[in-house]
């Protein structure tokens, strides 16, 4: 652990956020099953209300924290020393539950829905909620045909990663948004007498579990943009680096970064010649996932 | 114009991006204007819910369509010879103009809630609104002093820049998830008999709207965070860059960013004493905010 750490620029600033983000998470599933428990009818399968309320819980635990974890799991600096094909593994492993979880949060919506015969897919939440599990689950068919089977070759593989990054973000974050419009119609509907409207107690714990909601989103997302936490290459490249270059910033495996890491990478590919070396190199480390 | 376009990689792309982000922000105008003249009571200012309906048309104007194209005013390649100083005045003029659209929306709710007696503030959508709201006045101030004043130190700039992006873009996306919420409630509030889950046609129109601003949302946020998109650095840099040197990847001002303009940017700076050089130069081009 100490190894990766140690190499990790900020990695006092990263332990705090990532305390920060998994402390968030873990609080937001809480409150759901507070809610759930405390103000609903708990948990059923069994056409109920009971049924409905895996749809919130399941969403919230999977759809949102185990996703969001499986965003930043390159960047944790401990996991730096095990290989690159473990990591891809656990990524897509952590995106499997995550989509498991979120398939069966949908049947249980629509479950209980067919029971009370309420109408499937009118509102804006599952609009909007379905094409996300769509994108989600092509996102994960691609990225394991692409990134973990070892047939695409490496050119195809550095042209899809940035799709792969921009998209598995904007996804994450339209589920989040999907969440909030879930919570909105949720409150809006349970909510009589006191209606939401008279801010009964219930209804200002699922507002703070939705602020909780945006806040997990931004510190992953603020995680996993940063350059400078990035996983770094696979070790046969850096075996060819100037001596004094870090491993950092040429890697294939990218996430958006910004220019402050662009100038470093400057400072460390002194010439040309062991800039192509290395590039070339990053690339056959791709060969981990055989 | 065609100075700047040339330069650009991916111009046709970018164009077709552009386009489709335009049309599509353009459309959801347009289908606000449709919702509250067609299907609800139009525009008012006398308490009633034709002042409401400000709220949503002002809200997708300013807040979602004017702030998604000061976000990418810098990608637009026919400015690249226009001075950096012009389009900060430019950035900063758009985003002014969707603050003060956002806050008159918000005028329109609490007039009309208050003339109704309806509480304020109860809501998660209104939460999360006035969250977002207050967090974009910080960044237009913020942005203004740092960026656009000639005060701040290049020091300063350099170490906020990662953070002005960031919150850009989350605050837009929070903001469009914000609209999404706000659209839920308003069917589920105003559609009784048809019910929204009866699914008549101005829940389908607003449906649509709602998928219209996570499309337009994407897309802005993809041409935001494409490296080789961003506005080249200034010219007095340039002239110190080795021949066959492009002004690309080093640029202060920079957004996020991923590692193919990293390993573009090492092509650029053959050496590290040019590369000082430049970045030195790049920081002094601030200088032309004076």
């Amino acid at each position: 652990a100490a190894h990766g750490a140690r190499k990790m620029e900020g990695y006092g600033r990263f332990l705090a956020l990532l305390a920060s983000a998994l402390l968030v998470g873990f609080v937001s599933v809480v409150l759901s099953l507070v809610w759930v428990f405390q103000y609903r009818e708990g948990l059923s399968w069994d056409g109920s209300l009971g049924e409905f309320n895996w749809h919130p819980v399941l969403i919230i635990t999977g759809f949102v924290f185990i996703q969001g974890i499986a965003i930043i799991v390159y960047r944790l600096p401990w996991t730096w020393k095990c290989s690159k094909l473990l990591m891809k593994f656990i990524h897509a492993g952590l995106n499997t539950i995550a989509m498991i979880l979120a398939i069966v949060s949908m049947v249980a919506v629509f479950d209980f829905h067919n029971a009370k015969n309420i109408p499937n897919m009118y509102s804006l939440h599952s609009w909007i909620g379905l094409t996300a599990v769509i994108f989600y689950s092509l996102q994960l068919f691609l990225g394991f045909a692409v990134f973990l089977l070892p047939f695409a070759p490496a050119h195809l593989r550095v042209a899809l990663m940035p799709i792969h990054v921009y998209s598995g973000l904007t996804i994450f974050a339209t589920v989040i948004a999907t969440a909030l419009m879930g919570i909105t119609e949720k409150l809006i509907f349970a909510l009589k007498n006191p209606a939401y409207s008279a801010s009964p107690p219930e209804a200002t714990l699922v507002n703070c579990l939705g602020l909780l909601l945006v806040i997990f989103g931004s510190l992953i997302l603020w995680m996993a943009s940063r350059p400078h936490w990035k996983r770094p290459p696979a070790e046969n490249a850096k075996i060819l680096r100037p001596i004094g270059a870090t491993a950092e910033g040429t890697e294939v495996e990218s996430t958006m970064t910004n220019s402050s890491n662009t100038d470093k990478s400057d400072l460390r590919s002194n010439t040309e010649a062991a800039r192509k070396q290395n590039i070339k190199f990053d690339e056959a480390g791709q060969r981990s996932t055989m």
